[in-house]
């Protein structure tokens, strides 16, 4: 699945800090005082910057902004008249340069639980509105003669977000569509050509979330979070031109690259950090092992 | 370790409520106004009710008691010294009634960090002043040819606190003076009998943790837990006296056991979840899966 969003504003790790907490806490920077908690159906769905709740200020029959909340109407009271109603809004907001791109694929906008949908949402918008985004990411490794080893993929230098940067082997958005199981084994197949019976060994292993601040809005990402143990013959090919190339790994040169390098994309190093904390690579010694462990669950 | 305290006050989850998520809830419940946050040296070190708050207006040369804080004196400024303070005073209110059992085993006072120790207090009254309790829970477990099979230790009829309950393989406490390490060689060999050997292959697989307040205090507790595989043919054995029996039980008996009953001491149930999620024997498609996930690290 294409990423095209928002690479112009999100940062990368600064090169000259060193460590793998550092990693979480980029991730989870935010000020709720930048932000209306923006509400539909007296549900919490998302967050809007206040330059975006005074724009909406143009549609006083769709919102209310007062001095805490921007507020849905509660007039629409239809999944998918709401839908209709942000398309159109979202429309002229591209029009007026406020939103920078319509991709004309939707997400779903959830309240607390991710099945709780109440309206959909052009993805290219969901930043802007601060909704939850919700994506698979699957770590492939190998036990080999030598030790573990994992499996890195190098993003291809054509894609807009953080492109030529490392990532897990697999890694994708979840449409409002597919289930979860699905999506993986489509995601699987795109991204390094996994067979079918091979991603049905993969264990959900849980999940790593961080919500993050940009100029324009907010990202709050859950990340579903898979194993799959790969036989040291398989060798991931990508199908979909997202990937130039993949790397088996061992854990020790892993820990390196996230404590001492930005090779990886910022929300790949969590996902790795869960990996090696679950598989014992990272000790309890290590400083700040609490707040590593704790900081990959952070609140969305 | 011996468990003495606070059998009276801690109450197990209701049995008529069914279901996961329930375990997390019922050691996370805790009213941040029924507390004055407990300082030593500008950290927040812990909290006391306000009923004990009242009682340490007796020294007010050691603590100052305002509106929003129990303050230990800046002028015992050395570790030693504010232990020696502290030791007294629980000698006080255990000889006033206020304090229930006084242990002769200290407990580090600490803030943030586990390492950042600032005074000593008896375990006796560790839930008074609510400082965090750190501990180790090992699930030991074994891959048969019916699949995968977790030992549950039943604790033994004379234990004062939740006697006759299942339990993982090895669970205690970490006093002050031991390395995670060696207490939990110490802790595998008194409660199971695993050579160490055995014990060295164990793998730190990350923490879980809750805060609880009960009548008295509060519990803010942090266990580091461990994955020990072990082979088909052994046999745990208990050497100090604190499990009945041990039971080497499928995992869907254990999921079983943690839904639909309360068989398990609230806290192991919590070891179980993390160790069932890490395992991928609990689907994402789980109701709640996403605050299992996050309910199991809650900030202490």
């Amino acid at each position: 699945m294409k990423n095209l969003l928002h690479s112009d504003i999100e940062m990368t790790v600064p090169l000259k800090q060193r460590g793998l907490l550092r990693h979480i806490h980029d991730l989870n920077r935010w000020n709720p005082k930048n932000f209306y908690p923006f509400y539909i159906a007296d549900h919490r769905v998302g967050y809007v910057k206040h330059y975006l709740g005074e724009a909406l200020k143009q549609w006083p029959n769709y919102f209310s902004i007062t001095d805490d909340a921007v507020r849905f109407s509660a007039e629409v009271d239809r999944i998918n008249d709401r839908s209709q109603v942000l398309d159109e809004v979202v429309h002229r907001l591209v029009d007026q340069g406020m939103i920078k791109y319509y991709l004309a694929e939707t997400y779903p906008v959830t309240g607390a639980n991710r099945d709780q949908v109440l309206a959909k949402l052009d993805r290219g918008a969901a930043i802007y509105f601060g909704i939850k985004n919700f994506s698979q990411h699957l770590n492939g490794y190998a036990n080999s003669s030598q030790g573990l080893k994992l499996w890195a993929a190098r993003r291809a230098p054509d894609r807009i977000r953080f492109p030529n940067m490392l990532d897990n082997l697999v890694a994708g958005g979840l449409p409002e569509n597919l289930s979860l199981y699905n999506n993986l084994i489509k995601e699987c197949e795109e991204e390094a050509n996994i067979p079918v019976d091979l991603v049905k060994t993969a264990k959900a292993v849980g999940v790593v979330s961080y919500c993050r601040e940009t100029e324009i809005g907010l990202k709050p990402d859950t990340l579903y979070c898979y194993d799959l143990e790969l036989p040291e013959t398989f060798v991931p090919q990508n199908t979909d031109g997202e990937v130039s190339e993949f790397q088996l790994l061992p854990v020790e040169e892993i820990i390196e690259l996230i404590r001492n390098s930005n090779e990886f994309k910022p929300n790949s190093n969590l996902v790795n950090l869960d990996f090696l904390i679950r598989h014992g690579h990272i000790s309890p010694d290590e400083p700040y092992y609490l707040e590593l462990v704790r900081g990959l669950h952070g609140v969305t």
